[in-house]
């Protein structure tokens, strides 16, 4: 309750500062039997990790993943997946001249009220360093779900004011990973990349949006009323940093039509009933209906610029800051790899607590 | 975990289909000693019942509350709150041509498939009936906030795309309750009412949005991690019927911003901390920085329309289906309490959660 | 999290005060497709009820069960089942010497420390009267078993000093209901029905022993380390009133013995695998085994006695009290129906979070 | 909800098996502002750990505690405490027997069962080294309470049939570490240790039973119904490996009782509300009264004996078994800080839970 886990079957906790010896985690109530393939965990980490590309922040950092439990020849045995990572990166004197600052649009002045004492060096908890033990988890997740043929893609679909004109269902996903901005839509990339570049130069950083489709669910899966499965999914989406909207299948976009515009009609195709269209998202009353479940998320431009802004010390006085270090000029790229894992985790959570919905004399 | 609780401290848990006996719920963990005026109960269950205006659905519903526990002489003793709900409307005809036919982007065939049986009289628990229950538990967390000077204001934002112009704080909230639809930008309350008109003339529906704001939330409230404050809101809400997204603060707006333009600048008034801009939304790592809260929810149509569409029936055959009966042609007037009251909720939950962060020794 | 609600997927939360309009609960994740025997719980509801025997109190409850939603003609559809009891008792005047003074061993003192205010009428929420909502859902929960084989019987072991001299498998559990004892070794209940006689008109009460069998459940239920089938069902049973002690399998006679004696010896019986002795109580590390479930719990006498006892005031001030009224001389012939339905409930939980253990490709 | 977490809000989640690389864990909840003292964690696991006396295993394990994150400059910061404690003795020749072999009274066919694969090395997860997590938590949870001046001791009071005769009031707490049995009743200590070491060197074990008082809890601590004090102790300590009993205050002693001799009467001393005698153990109604609490524990012999047994191999197939290895002969000694550790864990979490219980400005 203490904000650190989530998922009520398939559930991940985790611990770590950027700064301390190790982040990990405990995926707890991962189901036996699932035989790991270890080179796609790594493949997952270096999807997120730093230091990937010109794009992103130059911090290097290799985040191998240690695992202390709940495998027997990498093998899920049902028990306890506990995993760490090194933090490689020491206290450094970037962050000494931010010590005694409140960063602008930061989490250390709503830390400091929290908890009244705080771990000043890299952001301590709230520092962006903490998804990588999500995508860990997520890449478990991931496999489990491909037992079932289910899929979970993510991509950049918007870097600033630079949109993807195509939906999903438009494009080919197998391209996404095929540039570092990871946009399918690969005439944009260019754009895209140069946008990055130059709020970088600038010393300043640029927002965008992350799209994510999910394939392969079966039609029932999803709990009524106030876990609906894009409920879930939505407060998963927005608890990653940065995350400032969310939307499902038609999302802002169905406020503006009728009725008669958005239903999305159903049909029966050689024995199974799928919808003509797909406003719904893949989910109706919060259960999946079988169709493809999508949405997209917002997200804010990265807070720590290169560039004096007005704030105040933690005793209250005005002062300004200017940040030093490496940072990334633009989330996006490195969010995609992370949207896939919480999407995926809350995916796994639900297929299993589906299990339990009908007697199986029924 | 099966979808009918919210809520870690301050919790609801709610039961009923809109043709049984009653509706209800048990709200456990409210603080005892908070003195309930009922007549704000009832209030809030006006502003969400159906016929109230010639705007919604003209089926009449008095939803009075009959609190059954956890009460003495009106205060609340700490020990739960069970509360019913009478269904008044009995089944009616209108629902017959539909009992076998599966509604485009309503939840009977989601249901059948999670749960292979289901009571298709009113929608059974998928119908909006449900959020009655909502409404009720939400009053009382009003109530329990109000003695933090905590508010909670919804009002609608948009009706199809006639949207309002201004911001919240450009407005004067108090207006909210002076028209029918709920918009507190009176100059838009004529186009927004004929919109709603032609499409209801129609036989259609149409969607909109609406927005909150969460004002005295002190700073420091919020879970790290994945229960971030926003996080949860964002689930609270997405969990109303018919939510299509969400965003908190700038939301969807940041994608296109740099973070020199988005971040929120500290300040020091009068020894308060304080920031010039609140792209955040009062949130910032997920945790409340004691600006105003705001975000906005996008309403799909209503999917029942009386239009005539194509769908497929029980057994999958095609068929088409023409929706009878009394039908909201806008749930975003009736939606604005009922988004108050997941947004009470949640603060509520968290407020006393965050009554353990510290040693109170330290 | 505040105490009213059991279980992690079939899940009970519970209302009401024993004075009030109503008691009852919500039953949530209970699956679809359970018909249930109307008559059944009716008459597991007669088990528990005062005034069933010359044994109990002679207040008269006629405890009928409303149920208000959940059901279809009779079926579970997996939606929350909510349901009622009424109040049929008043207010009476047997508690207004109580009033303003802490009866000793009841929880008078303790609420008013915890919650700062509390219904007095009847015990408020910590009156036996709440146990009747889980008789209900236990109930309800024992059908569901049933379609497994699984069956929880309890009954009387001892009354004050007289204790059985058997083990549930040397008895015909089927005479549990035969005498209002509910003591399956029949030639004993004159003893004890002569021992309940003799407090009674004395004004006074007694304890007893509650042992219960649970039978048909297969290996394999059950979770590891903090949530041990054991242990919850410890918890399930310690948290009815007036229990003081749980022992599973040898219990606190194991200690006494070498491991060479206590050691279940495994053999295999027409393909099955069997222990030939039960020490373990049918859970071994937490799992079940296969083998009968059995416990013990023990129940304190009744607080409630017509003796003059000394206690204090709610200011404090020494003074004495006698109790009026009528109340149970032993609770433990009522309690039976009360430790099966707790038993039931645990284990049809725990049945249902087994099939997310393993991958069903594996 | 797979079993490797305890707690509402200072919660423990776990892993870990005996011979991977480490087990360790996650507090979660705790809250910020405690100067840990290093020492002390240290020496409590130096408590638990074997090899610590002739009457434990000779296995030796130093249990160094690698604290991971949580924690600036020795003080907790209120984000998650993850830890690890190294694995040090590797697989060894002593397993190889076992592993076809279900070993009786263990829970390797559980297990087996409940995932279909299993750990076998030194027992996998079911193995007692789990339990070394759990004292790392209870050492934090101890430093916690101790800023209430709320203490936690437990001390052995039986082995095998040897029971101490005096309560823990007539007793000197303070000498159960003066001996390796853990008796404050030291005249007993030289009866208890024989009989330890004839069983151990017959090869066989022996059990016994652990008491517990916890001083200085604050009258109004606990949840009612479902999660009272007593009933999440009793899951908490019966969760602990080859606990077979639990009782609180009077506990099995209550049954031939009678209300008059059993109540616990009330009487004002200099302003406190007292009682006069403790059969309560504390605990009225499930919430502390201000009294002691105290409880007591049954421990079965361990499972793990040099002397041949019958048993089945994991094909079902008859066969016969005799441990190798090093093994503990009474868990007795041992088991008093792991008592301890659960015990402090559930204060800590109802003191925190317990602070929501009314509104502050009532």
């Amino acid at each position: 309750m203490a904000g650190n886990t989530i998922g009520n079957i398939f559930r991940l906790t985790t611990f770590g500062e950027s700064h301390g010896p190790s982040i990990g985690g405990i995926i707890d109530g991962c189901p036996s039997g699932i035989k790991l393939d270890m080179g796609m965990i790594k493949a997952e980490m270096a999807r997120r990790r730093p230091g990937q590309s010109a794009l992103t922040t130059p911090r290097n950092e290799l985040d191998a993943v240690e695992f202390q439990s709940g495998l027997l020849d990498g093998t899920t045995t049902g028990t306890p997946i506990g995993f760490l990572i090194r933090n490689t990166n020491q206290r450094s004197s970037d962050y000494n001249a931010m010590q005694q600052t409140y960063r602008p649009s930061h989490a250390d002045y709503t830390w400091d009220e929290k908890f009244g004492i705080r771990d000043v060096s890299g952001g301590g908890r709230s520092s962006a360093r903490e998804t990588a033990a999500r995508v860990v988890a997520g890449a478990i997740a991931k496999q489990f779900l491909a037992h079932y043929d289910i899929t979970v893609q993510a991509y950049t679909s918007s870097i600033g004011n630079v949109h993807m004109s195509k939906s999903y269902a438009e494009l080919d996903l197998s391209m996404t990973e095929s540039n570092d901005v990871r946009c399918p839509e690969t005439e944009l990339v260019a754009q895209m990349t140069a946008l990055i570049e130059t709020v970088r130069d600038a010393g300043d950083t640029i927002g965008g949006a992350v799209s994510c489709v999910i394939k392969g669910v079966p039609p029932g899966i999803g709990e009524p009323v106030f876990d609906k499965l894009h409920a879930e999914l939505a407060k998963a989406i927005v608890s990653i940093n940065a995350v400032k909207g969310f939307e499902i299948g038609s999302g802002f976009g169905s406020l503006g039509l009728k009725g008669s515009e958005h239903n999305d009609a159903f049909y029966n195709q050689d024995g199974r009933i799928l919808t003509r269209t797909n406003n719904s998202g893949g989910v109706q009353g919060g259960i999946s209906n079988g169709m493809d479940i999508y949405f997209r998320a917002a997200f804010k431009p990265v807070a720590t610029i290169k560039i004096e802004q007005q704030t105040v010390d933690t005793k209250g006085q005005d002062t300004t800051l200017k940040a030093e270090g490496r940072h990334d000029p633009c989330v996006v790229p490195r969010a995609v790899p992370i949207v896939e894992a919480m999407a995926a985790l809350v995916v796994a959570d639900y297929l299993l607590m589906a299990r339990t919905n009908k007697c199986d004399f029924y």
